[in-house]
């Protein structure tokens, strides 16, 4: 061999250690003064990639370097989600026992697709989803799997609502037979990935009925009555309906129980998207908020958002996962095994054959805080919520826009005086201000035609002093 | 407050920094000594579930328990996939600088859907998919995105075959339209995901034409012109091929340039499956692997499977990436935003909103290892498995039942003199003790109806005594 040929393996333990040592003061550093960054990056499109090398480098790199050039030239680039001023989208958190869990589980690098692939991978998430799905309050006959996104639950949910209503979609598909059009149906605060949903399965996006809301942005359940006897006249094939807990504008609750009775009745899929909001029903008091849902065939909760895990982990919970598993099982040759039959092989409910050791982390969240700390947490976020309205409520120059039945406050700025018609721009304004300052983040939506700020509150380390600070700049950037 | 409220927050970084610190110690044995356990976990199924309670605990628990947890129920659950003697399916590896990219990544827990949701997240995928399109000399119209999994990314391929064959699919959908039944065509020996992908698409299983293939298990060309002109002629609509460069049977490598021909004179949009082995690409003698390549539409390489990376990251180059966003690009107020325009926003390219931050683990890995370090470790393996493969082929007690192009090689035992009707039940049993022994773990699949053992290579750790002591071990079990 010459002697400039590069070893072979990988890191050596030593260096490992060293490297994942030094790692892990920056990350304590970083999670602890998370708010010595501006929360929105500052940087102009192209600054990062601009700083990079065109093309990989030759010659291996001392991962000393790797980390500095780290810290140099991407941390500038990074919108800090861990900031306590991250109020945009939903806030979320990777809190410190689900980072663990997910270096945990980067390190095993096990699959869970097939049971013995990592028995404990199937296991853990079954135990796992059943706590998470006690806490939420639904009954036994759901049964859970784990997605990475609510889009991907999401589009599960309607595939197999596609699998009940159209015979032999599986084999024959779509086109090209005498299939009527379908209609899903859903209000116009859903989220958009009932629409690529929709698209992906080949339904169309116009087979996608959004339904107005009333006056707090829910569902109007008349109007998705006379929408679908609309549709049977017409010869359109009704075959679901997704209801939203916590839509993404407002954080506004459809009525699910009228709207389950409704699916029951014309024999709708009834899929809730409770994403963001879903983790609520555990804190006491907010058991009402999945009303219904023990009716519904399907309901996706995203741990990742409101529960503290980082991205990715959507849980998916289904009352007839024998459909997705008719929709999508399928097992070639090489992955046949002697425990077929005895086991549950989770590649079977869904199109992705590969599946991280997602569970690890969510167990782990779980122990570590507790149902009480985990209940606590969530309670504090909408105590924070309601102070914030409490304010924007009793201040002459601004307006409350929704009513708050979480942690998300939907509101404005309106200066005595100001004409109606200047109240957008006004706001706009100040947002661009207010996310100028790398104090805080914001992000807005439109609501009756209205640009509408939105506070969302979802951090673990967000305390009353960091709400306040958005207040008090409120009106120092006003 | 009670003094029984627990506090809220998370966990302090003094606490943090000790248990990762923890962490990080028992991941650097577990990775050194990796062969201390049995590769295939022994459990039982339920055996892990049993193991655990029924509900979530109330009060939440010191972290030092739940991993003191781990180490005792989960661990004995994993078949660990980092082991020295994994050779199953393909084997893959979570390697430490991949490793340690993913922790970094969990603690920043950015989301790179939007530009400004994280800029460098944006950008840094953006450069480090040019290096690694550079890498395996793709050329610069090819544009990357980081998928999780090859199923989605080869999902979004033939969406975007759909897209450009049936006018108005996004808007209309396939039910109720004057449209013809359509085809996909692939090998006999595609992979499973694309069955899948058919299936969600509601193009249904039966618009998948597995064609035959050579006595190398490469499709056969030219009973793809034929079946493409058969489906013509019988109102089959086709729209798109699957090449797959290192099938997951033989790693074979299906002809792409006469395929790449056929589908530009026919009109059809071809993707090339090359998850497994596209990355070989890099090494010097195998750019051919990937010659033709640069005509088809799409192609999809995992740096989860063979370069190191830990998974998920899956890297789709496409050189119609605006059909991908035609497809699905959607943008509800609450995203909109100033830098539209100016920026790529990853979230256009994919049915998932939420994306995780997976560049920086290439990134990480791409620097560290360096391209000649990559090339290095890929030739190893190569040479590891034409290393097996010579002992089979000179032993007449075993037979090769396929060509090695690349790290896996397809065998069996066939001891002299044995009945040919005895041989599956013979090396069915014999793949047994093997998996039993807890030094190794192989896979097998069917070649032409014959029981097939399969050595795959691929771990970062496995040396020439690994494959030896395989080699070894088939001879005291035969």
């Amino acid at each position: 061999m010459e002697p400039s040929t590069p070893p072979l393996g990988d890191m050596s333990p030593d260096e490992f250690r060293r490297h994942a040592h030094r790692l892990v003061d920056w990350i304590a550093d970083y999670l602890h003064h998370n708010d010595h960054y501006p929360v929105l990056s500052r940087v102009k499109p192209g600054d990062i990639a601009r700083q990079l090398p065109s093309a990989a480098p030759e010659r291996g790199e001392p991962f000393d370097r790797v980390l500095d050039d780290f810290e140099r030239t991407i941390v500038p680039g990074l919108t800090h989600w861990n900031h306590p001023g991250f109020f945009a989208y939903f806030a979320i958190t990777g809190s410190a026992p689900g980072v663990l869990g997910e270096f945990l589980s980067a390190a095993l690098n096990v699959q869970a697709m097939l049971w013995r692939t990592s028995p404990a991978a199937t296991e853990l998430e079954e135990v796992a989803l059943g706590w998470l799905r006690q806490l939420v309050g639904l009954p036994p006959d759901f049964e859970g799997v784990i997605y990475d996104t609510a889009s991907i639950a999401s589009l599960h949910a309607l595939a197999a609502a596609r699998e009940e209503a159209v015979p032999q979609v599986r084999r024959e598909g779509l086109a090209g037979r005498d299939l009527p059009r379908m209609r899903v149906y859903c209000s116009e605060h859903a989220h958009s990935s009932i629409d690529k949903a929709v698209m992906m399965l080949g339904l169309g996006h116009e087979s996608l009925r959004r339904l107005p809301s009333d006056r707090e942005f829910r569902m109007d359940v008349a109007a998705l009555r006379q929408a679908v006897a609309e549709d049977r006249r017409a010869g359109v094939r009704p075959i679901a309906a997704v209801a939203t807990v916590g839509t993404t504008s407002t954080t506004s609750i459809d009525p699910v129980p009228a709207i389950a009775e409704l699916c029951e009745r014309e024999h709708l899929w009834l899929h809730v998207d409770a994403a963001y909001a879903g983790v609520a029903a555990m804190v006491p008091g907010y058991e009402h908020i999945l009303a219904g849902a023990d009716r519904a065939q399907s309901l996706v909760v995203n741990p990742h958002k409101w529960l503290f895990t980082p991205f990715d982990l959507s849980a998916f919970f289904c009352r007839r996962m024998d459909t997705i598993r008719q929709a999508f099982s399928l097992t070639p040759e090489y992955l046949r095994n002697s425990e077929a039959g005895q086991v549950r092989n989770l590649m079977d409910t869904g199109v992705q054959l590969g599946r991280r050791f997602r569970a690890l982390k969510l167990w782990m969240i779980l122990r570590h805080f507790g149902a009480e700390g985990l209940r606590a947490r969530l309670g504090e976020h909408m105590r924070l919520a309601r102070l914030f309205a409490e304010w924007v409520r009793n201040d002459p120059e601004f307006e409350l826009l929704a009513p708050v039945p979480f942690s998300v406050v939907c509101f404005r700025a309106k200066p005595v005086g100001m004409p109606e018609n200047d109240l957008d721009r006004y706001n706009e304004s100040l947002l661009e201000k207010l996310n100028a300052s790398g104090e805080v983040f914001l992000s807005h939506t439109k609501l009756n035609g209205v640009l509408t700020l939105r506070l969302a509150i979802g951090h673990i380390r967000t305390e009353e002093r960091h709400v306040r600070r958005a207040w008090d700049l409120m009106h120092e950037l006003a």
